[in-house]
């Protein structure tokens, strides 16, 4: 068994010391790249490249600067930024000043943003002249008044470009910095990195702090994850401003490959990029799929190599998954959330399942799987007693994560990062199951299951079937009030251009492909609202379909 | 600039928590491979094959039998083994008990293993049958009574079996062990995982100790500075009494691919295996390679696929590498030490270089290389001022490194500890230079330097010019003492079989290649003097340079 004192000839002066222990970071990656491959290019973007000596040049320069006006360790600086340079820049050049960077969602209304700069307690702000309106309103929301830095992006159309706010231009701070500056390790790898605030559909955004610890293992996490070799090429589809990019700036970073900037998410754009630069990797939620399958084949460009899409938020539907085969992709699917970096779970793919018919592989492919190597636990558990459930892919409990990539904390919040971690556990508040062979499977949000009947209904389950139908485009299913049930399924649907379908039809289709008790008892032909980020708003399908029609700013 | 106090609101209430602090360690790699892929073949051996279930099952036997005999943290569990399943269940068994494992070389003295089981305080020793009369001898130099183990290898032939010292049957311990048993994870990361005995060619071996962090991100490491993908199959050509075969027991294991188990490294049987298993890498000093390579042509079976061989302890010449690539094999030239858990620094490979005339390639490749991603620092300096030296590819220093893949210390050796990482670095004792590109070079190992007239002469430059005369199959230079001048080149040389040179030829040879004062004055044609570990044995080469023939024994 051993004791604490058995430990003792191994430990006896052989303590913790400069030459054997180095807090971990991602920083060092982009040194290192650019020691190693200073010429290889590091970032495209609107015809131009950047070496990976620039690169590092330009984040130094960054760094000095941020120093240079007084923002050190501890500060925020918040970005409001598209997928270009700077933000790559950022991502590098002001955890190295010791500052910790909140990238912050450009889709969200200034109010919400203006809570966020007081509540980071931003310092300073790095952005672009697109989103100088919604800076100066969001302002007019709040007391922050950080130090405003304006980035002119070239391809950044000229009716888009805001007035500027009278902020430093990023080109002269960086004109300013020092690239021979010393820049700075964290002093602990449990210093924060970067601050993230949740979308939350209810209440307030949450502030999660990423620590350069967690960083480093989810971007090399990454690597095996999505068994990319080195020297990949990497389109920005996924927005920087979601998790810090899943933490991507640093994983392609550490394998020196080449970041394809993109400023805004387009099919033939996209297209065009990754048969220009032979891009091998590229993330998304589905509707980034589906944009590129909305390209006509015959305008698509021939692609020499078959990229990968880590794509998550949704399982990806077998129709999605075929065209993309058939589109030239190899298709990853991942899950995780904020508070985890990005993925931390990846459908590990068996080789043996290759074999199986296309709707069964659909089948693999739409669970959300197992841990990342750097996620030490993952389980489906009764988020009360911890107890795990049993593994029979049928009972449903909570998703629970622990590891070195769950955040720090709630920022300012002891309260929420208290009962988020209860019981040694990250409570993800997603309800799943755990399959025979350990895979999980999401079921539902906590929030989002219906009961009906004493019966628990998964309304993914619901979705899913209906998206088996030819002609559902989109389908989002929320609890409806029941007298004699409880609550019974309510579907709301969008149909592909030009298809037709009755209420009747598709109910009668769900009933036919699973229980009868789960299909719908009502099907609204809509166009199905979402947030800013893409995510189906459900509270305003739930206030729809219990036929309450107040307006769901509210509840933001 | 940031006090350490301005972390504060990143630090309040976000304490490491069971929930997002994990010790990091290799051992979940197996959990996860065994978990994920149960059925995916772990280790071939003797024409059989372990599942990853398996795997797991005997390595947790192991580890709960283990610590039924009362054997737990931080107790040594030793280890006289060859290449087969045993090794491996042991470099997962042993430390999920909590115990150390100590791989010892095999082909070392009785009287130095004996040394080596009283300074590590062995408790228990799992010892292959051919081992056996090693271990009876080892037993007779020192006072240690470990727990014997004995391993019965199944291809191990009649005759090479020792007759039992009476220990535990390995097959009977694992039937009683515990498959279902709760493996220990290290209380903390910097717990100690294994323990390895430099070779050292002067005085007593030095007990190097490996902690649980440093095994994981140098096993990780391994990953992408030898550009990995996932399920690699792995030849075990490099012994895993080498610094833990260079961790990649770990990495195998983190990435789900196979071990192919070979007892002893011979080149028929090297081919056979690399052929029928499509090996994708393999490890071992240039010697591994040369025993490939003797294996005529018309005997070698086709490959699918080329094979990444990577390659430690000398440069690669330029005649092997060329050999190598003809005969379907991608050479990475690597190097370390066993204070840094293997390889720490690696030739990355730039892809420029592929233009480049063969000799210039060969150059190229002979360089050492750039740190490991899991390498923070490392340096060529004045070993007492640690300043840099110019990277000007000329001035020699000593290389130093740092970084959390740097051993946690020597064993109850702390005036060797402190030694080794004073001012904060960990001093290889190998001299080199900096490139201006920051690649390190080898020019000698401190005691090898040859100060000749005022002048360093590195030995090893010496003998690569000695390398390229076309008769030379073998050279190793050494200082022989010289009334003008200090000290001068001697060089032993091992004629090709039935090539012939003279000694005024080679001199002239080497004159013509490099500057006329570093050529040697005297050529010895003779067997050169190896360790079993097939390191050149330069002190021997000294003592017969200066005219001593006194026995070498005294020195080791």
């Amino acid at each position: 068994m051993g004791g604490a004192s058995r430990q003792g000839k191994y430990d006896a002066g052989m303590e913790r010391n400069a030459a054997n222990f180095v807090p971990l970071s991602p920083l060092p990656f982009l040194a290192r790249a650019a020691s190693v491959f200073p010429d290889r290019p590091a970032i495209l973007h609107a015809g131009g490249t950047t070496s990976y000596r620039a690169f590092r040049d330009r984040a130094v320069r960054l760094a000095s600067a941020l120093d240079g006006n007084g923002i050190g360790r501890g500060d925020t600086v918040a970005a409001l930024l598209p997928n270009g340079p700077a933000m790559l820049e950022a991502h590098f050049g002001v955890p190295m000043a010791r500052a910790v960077l909140n990238a912050i969602n450009t889709r969200l209304d200034a109010a919400t943003i203006g809570f966020i700069l007081d509540h980071g307690e931003a310092r300073a702000i790095l952005v672009d002249r697109e989103f100088i309106p919604l800076l100066r309103a969001a302002l007019g929301h709040c007391a922050a008044r950080p130090l405003i830095i304006e980035v002119d992006d070239p391809p950044c159309p000229e009716t888009a470009r805001g007035e500027t706010l009278g902020g430093i231009a990023y080109e002269a701070l960086l004109a300013g910095g020092d690239p021979g500056w010393a820049w700075l390790r964290p002093e602990d790898e449990w210093d924060a990195i970067a601050l993230n605030y949740t979308s939350g559909t209810t209440g307030r955004p949450k502030g999660v702090v990423y620590h350069h610890r967690g960083a480093h293992l989810l971007a090399l996490g990454n690597v095996t994850a999505g068994d990319i070799a080195r020297h990949p090429v990497y389109l920005w589809t996924l927005p920087m401003f979601h998790c810090n990019g899943w933490c991507f700036p640093w994983t392609i970073t550490a394998l020196a490959g080449t970041h394809v900037c993109l400023r805004h998410v387009r099919g033939p754009e996209m297209w065009r990029l990754i048969a220009a630069h032979g891009v091998t990797h590229l993330c998304g939620a589905p509707i980034v799929m589906a944009t590129l399958l909305d390209v006509p084949v015959a305008e698509r460009p021939r692609l020499e190599n078959t990229p990968t899409f880590l794509t998550a938020a949704a399982p990806p539907p077998e129709a999605v998954l075929a065209a993309m085969a058939e589109a030239g992709f190899r298709v990853c699917h991942v899950y995780g959330l904020t508070e985890v970096y990005g993925p931390a779970v990846v459908n590990e793919w068996n080789e043996a399942w290759d074999a199986l018919p296309a709707e069964d592989r659909a089948r693999k492919m739409a669970r959300q799987g197992v841990r990342y190597q750097a996620l030490e636990g993952l389980t489906v558990a009764d988020p009360e007693t911890l107890l795990p459930m049993p593994a029979d892919g049928e009972t449903i409990g909570e998703v629970l994560m622990r590891g070195n990539v769950v955040m720090k904390g709630y920022l300012k919040d002891e309260a929420a990062t208290e009962a988020a971690f209860a019981g040694g556990w990250f409570h993800t508040g997603d309800l799943g199951v755990m399959h025979p062979d350990s895979y999980i499977q999401l079921k539902d949000r906590a929030k989002d299951i219906i009961i009906s009947g004493g019966e628990n209904i998964s309304s993914i389950e619901v979705e899913d079937a209906l998206y088996r139908h030819a002609s559902v485009a989109v389908a989002a299913v929320v609890a409806m009030p029941d007298e004699r049930w409880g609550e019974s399924p309510c579907a709301f649907v969008e149909l592909k251009p030009g298809a037709g379908a009755t209420e009747d039809e598709l109910i009668a289709f769900v009933r036919g492909a699973i229980a009868h008790y789960k299909a719908p008892r009502r099907v609204v032909f809509t166009t199905v609202p979402r947030t800013s980020t893409g995510k189906v708003q459900k509270h305003v399908l739930r206030r729809l379909a219990r036929g309450d029609d107040a307006p769901p700013g509210d509840e933001r």
